[in-house]
Formats: structure tokens, C-alpha cells, sequence
């Protein structure tokens, strides 16, 4: 598909993810203020898709620029707007680090060659994120078992990447080669991407699957109909502790009591050398109104307070492997973690 | 509150807990058709209400027999069908029992006395339930710690059993009694019996509560912000395996790894003595746009497919304990729940 993620004349167009499957509305981003509203509100969304989103956010504002700005105040207002937006996906903090190598090298001609650096800058983790992910769809699938029925929760297919995918990719890589039975989706309340998004994307690629509740995955592995598990990742530990959607770590808790393998697949750029521990994870907490409303629509009595973490976070112990584009690594995480950074 | 199953006027007035928390409406049934109608709809729900519900229905039923019609015939058609609607429930089928033996001892006097003796029958098993509701909110009130962070699923307050409530009436009188910091009240996916129903019930009560999304129960759990567990039960096996709304199992499986307490109330009706281990319990697969839909509104891309079972089994190694009307049962359940039963 085409990617929801596209850098053209002078504008960042991002397909609207909060209007699928109903509708398919591109937005169209000439600021970095509307760069971020796009990220805050969801409309593009996966930790990979997010860190793209942002550095072509830093570029529109450089682009903005007044001639006698200096270059990098500019960068750090930009920076500071978009590194605000979202709490716990570590990928957009690693795309402003990058874009502030390219900003400082060459801020001394100028915001235009800087604004021309920081579109190149964004380009290549595009570029990167689409051979990663292809790279990650590979080793994945040779982790699935011939005709697994795979679950999968809330969303990383193209959409989350704006490349292939992470666990998506997997999935989609596995159904190619022959391997997958089908996919079980479940539908990861509040903001439904699995039942909206990724039930969108696999329909759309013919990968047979079922949507359930969140609620169902106990029931489906006590009956033994799940054979392997893969999800995605907003930010990994140093020591293998995944922060992903919530609902995550109630998987993972489920697939080990039922020693179903629970792998995570996620790009290099997922994981936080500065994060010794999932502990360390700051987790967002959204608006109330996600949970008490659906859409427009409320759907618990008015009043109703509620809590509404994003995201959760999956102790190591629980994870079996972690694909990633430098290969597929295994525990002790905190070793294999290490090389992989390391080369 | 008032029992929202009520028999009135040669009526079976029904709160419609379809149109909760939106509408108060009452429904007015007649016939066991309309009363079988609302069962399986879920109008009336919560197993021990439908066993209320059932029971008032063949009373209807034997009110428009034929005078020369045998009242044991038209006694078995209405039987089967409000033994039909609903496969899990064991309430269902044990009020059925009851009114057939009453049905039997009245036959030879013709269908009039037998409408009253069902009648009679159905009236008992409203009354005891509450009887039976306000011990248990006794012993499983006293289960609970001080201060306790109390988390439920589903509904089980006064609108699932006609009388006080199963594990809602426990919560109620642990809150009486100053025992209860607040409620989490998980939202109940596919019909979001808690966000509509226990939200309402514990808002009219004046009981502090927080809404939560399924998917959340792992995220409280690991940070240590739940003390205990209590939910109700449709069927109990003899062995403590418990049958129960969807996601009962996930959340059992969580409170055992976080060493939080996990305790299931639910009247002697709820314990099937036919029924050996949670295996050989039927599970009720329902519609599966209740999972593609919300109301009227599709939340999924037009076909998808979706599985919705309604009900999964916890089995009995997590139940820390069950209350019923007559005490407090605990492991090994073989023999307390042989104890209760034969008492």
C-alpha cells in the first residue's frame, strides 16, 4: 500500500488514522504545529511512523524560518513542540536526536541548507524504517510455526511504520510464505486499532483472521487456539522490559501461562540505551473521555471517571525473542541487547 | 433500589438493561415468548435474574393454557424454550427444576392452580435470592481488607440478581462499612455491562469508582494499585471451576500472578452438582456484531469476521475463595462445595 506517511510538494500528507475504516482522509501538514496536533490526537500514530512524522515536522519549521533566525533556536522550539506530544514512544526522541546532528552541522549556512538537511534527514529514516522493517518481516516469519494462528494486538502494519510494518510485517511475510492458519485481532480499547486498523490492513491483503475483545485472549488460549503471539513496541529497556500498548503485558501474562512464545518486533531505534528498566518508562495517561466515550457516542453514564494508561509494560522474563533488523535477539536481553547496539 | 424484575398486575415488568445507563425503560411481558425474548436479548441478565425472569415466564405460559390442554405439556413447551435461551446459566435450569416439581404436584387440579403454584415458586425464588444476596454481601464484606482497592468485571450488583447482588452487594456492604478505598470497574467488552451497568449502579449508590478498559487489569495490577478481586459466577462446577462473563479468566490469571486475591460470589444455585469440572461447561457463542458493532455504529471495516464467546472458565486453583448464602467456601473445593450442597 501506498505508504500513510509521504513527504510532497513542500507538505506532509499523513492518511488520517482516526477516520479509518470509515473513511480515507489525508491530511495535508505544511506546519510543525499541525505535525504535532496530527501526532497528539492519533491521526498518525506507531512509534516508527511517529519519529518520521517528526522529522519531517522539523524540516516544515525550519523551512519557516525567518532569514535572520538562528537556525538552531528554531530547531529546539520545533523540537520541544514535537518531543511533547507523546510521552513514551522513544522513536520520535530518536529522530529529533538525529535531526539535531544534521541541524548542528549545518546551521552555520543557514535555516534553507539547514531546512534541506533535516528533509534529507528525514528521507533516509523513511528509507531506513522500510528496509528495517523488510529486514525484521524476514526473521520474523522464521520464528512462526507452520500454521500458527498468530495474535496480534493493537496496530503495526504499514500504518504504524509508514514502511512494512513491524509485527505486521511479520505477519504479513509468515501468510506469504505459506506458514500463518490465520491472525486472531483483538480489537485494543480504547482507540480500537486492532479492530479498526489492523482488521483494515489485513483485510486488504486477503490474511485470513477473527477480531475478538480484549477481553477474549484467556479464553482463546485456554482453548488452545493460539500458537504464537507477536506484537510491536513504543520503547525498549536495556535490559528487554517492552513499553507497548496497553493490554500488552495482559497478553504476555496469558501466553506464558499457557507457554505460548510472545514476540515482540521493533526496530533498533525502539530501544532506549538510556532506559536501564522498564521501571524507567514514563507512561502516558490520555483524556478519560477515550474510555467513557466511544467516538462520539458515550457510553458509560455521564460523570464516570475513569483512568486511561496507553501504554503498559512487559517485563522481560515474559518476552521470547525480539526481532529486529540487526537479528533476532533472545535472553538474556541484557547481553544481546548490548551487541546488537553495539554493532 | 427498586428490583428491576418485578411481577405485577399478571405482568413481568422489566428494567431493559439494553438502554442503560441512557433510558430507563421498563419492559411489560405476558407471554413466555416476550420473556424468553428479553433473556436473550439481555434485557434482563446476570444469572440469578434469569432465573427470577424464567421462573415468572412459565407462570405467564400456564396462565394462557387451553383449559383442556395438560398443564404438564404446555409446562414442558415453555420449559424448553426459556431453557433455551441461554446455554451457560445453570440459575436458568435450577428454576425450571423448581417450578417443575411444583407444576407436577399441582397438575391433577388443572392449569389455574398450577399458574398459581408457579407463580408462588417464582415469587420464593425472588425472595430467597435476596435473602441469599444480603448473606452473602455479609460473609464476603468481611473478606475484604481495610482500605481495599476492590477491582469487579461485568455486572453483579441488584440489577443481575433482582435482589441485592452478588459480588455488587458484597462492594456495597464493604463500602457500608467504611471498609473500601474505591472500585475499579472494568468496562465488559462486547457489551460493556460494566462501563453501563456498574458504573450506574455504584454512581446511584454514591460508591467512588474508576472505569477502566479491559485491556487495563495488567496495568493496575503491576503497579500495585489493586488489593482484591470479586466477581459473580453463571455456573460453579463441583470441583470450583467458574463459568463467567468473558475476560473473568484474564483477570484471574493476572490477581494469581500479582498475589492479589481473587474471590467469586455467587448463590448455591450457581453450583451445578451435574456438572463435574469447568470442561464440561457449554459456552454461549453470540452474535459477532455484538464485537464488529457498538449499538448501531460499525467499529470494524464492513466483514469482518469476529468470534464472541460470551462466557470462559477460571479454573478453580485461582478462586481464592466462594461465597455463597451459606458461608464462606474454600479450597479444596470438592469437599466444601460437597458440604454446602448436602446441608
Amino acid at each position: 500500500m501506498t505508504s500513510p506517511v509521504r513527504f510532497a510538494d513542500g507538505a506532509l500528507h499523513l492518511l488520517d488514522q482516526t477516520r479509518l475504516p470509515a473513511e480515507e482522509r489525508w491530511l495535508e501538514c505544511t506546519t510543525p504545529d499541525e505535525v504535532a496536533d496530527a501526532i497528539r490526537r492519533l491521526a498518525v500514530r506507531g512509534a516508527p511512523a511517529i519519529g518520521v512524522a517528526a522529522a519531517y515536522g522539523l524540516a516544515l519549521g525550519m523551512r519557516m524560518a525567518d532569514r535572520d533566525e538562528p537556525p538552531l533556536e528554531r530547531f529546539e522550539r520545533d523540537a520541544d513542540l514535537l518531543a511533547g506530544t507523546r510521552p513514551t514512544a522513544v522513536n520520535l526522541r530518536w529522530a529529533i536526536e538525529r535531526a539535531r546532528l544534521a541541524a548542528e552541522e549545518h546551521a552555520s549556512a543557514g535555516p534553507e541548507a539547514v531546512a534541506g538537511a533535516l528533509e534529507v534527514v528525514a528521507d533516509t529514516i523513511a528509507h531506513e524504517q522500510l528496509h528495517a522493517d523488510r529486514r525484521m518481516a524476514d526473521l520474523g516469519a522464521g520464528l512462526l510455526g507452520e500454521g500458527d494462528r498468530v495474535l496480534t494486538h493493537c496496530n503495526t502494519g504499514a500504518l504504524a511504520t509508514g514502511g512494512a510494518g513491524t509485527a505486521g510485517g511479520v505477519i504479513a511475510r509468515a501468510w506469504e510464505w505459506g506458514r500463518l492458519a490465520h491472525v486472531w485481532v483483538d480489537e485494543t480499547r480504547p482507540l480500537l486499532q486492532g479492530a479498526r486498523l489492523t482488521a483494515w490492513e489485513l483485510a486488504r491483503a486477503g490474511i485470513p483472521f477473527r477480531l475478538v475483545t480484549d477481553a477474549s485472549v484467556g479464553a482463546l488460549m485456554s482453548r488452545g487456539l493460539v500458537d504464537s503471539v507477536i506484537v510491536g513496541a513504543d520503547r525498549i529497556a536495556r535490559n528487554g522490559d517492552v513499553a507497548n500498548k496497553i493490554g500488552t503485558y495482559t497478553v504476555a501474562v496469558l501466553a506464558s501461562r499457557h507457554e505460548v512464545p510472545f514476540y515482540v518486533a521493533a526496530p533498533l531505534s525502539t530501544i532506549d540505551a538510556a532506559t536501564a528498566t522498564g521501571d524507567e518508562i514514563a507512561i502516558e495517561e490520555r483524556d478519560p473521555s477515550e474510555v467513557t466515550r466511544l467516538a462520539d457516542r458515550p457510553i458509560a453514564p455521564e460523570g464516570t471517571p475513569a483512568a486511561n494508561f496507553a501504554f503498559d509494560v512487559t517485563p522481560a522474563e515474559l518476552v521470547a525473542a525480539i526481532v529486529t533488523e540487526r537479528g533476532v535477539l533472545r535472553p538474556p536481553y541484557g547481553e544481546s541487547i548490548g551487541r546488537a547496539l553495539a554493532t
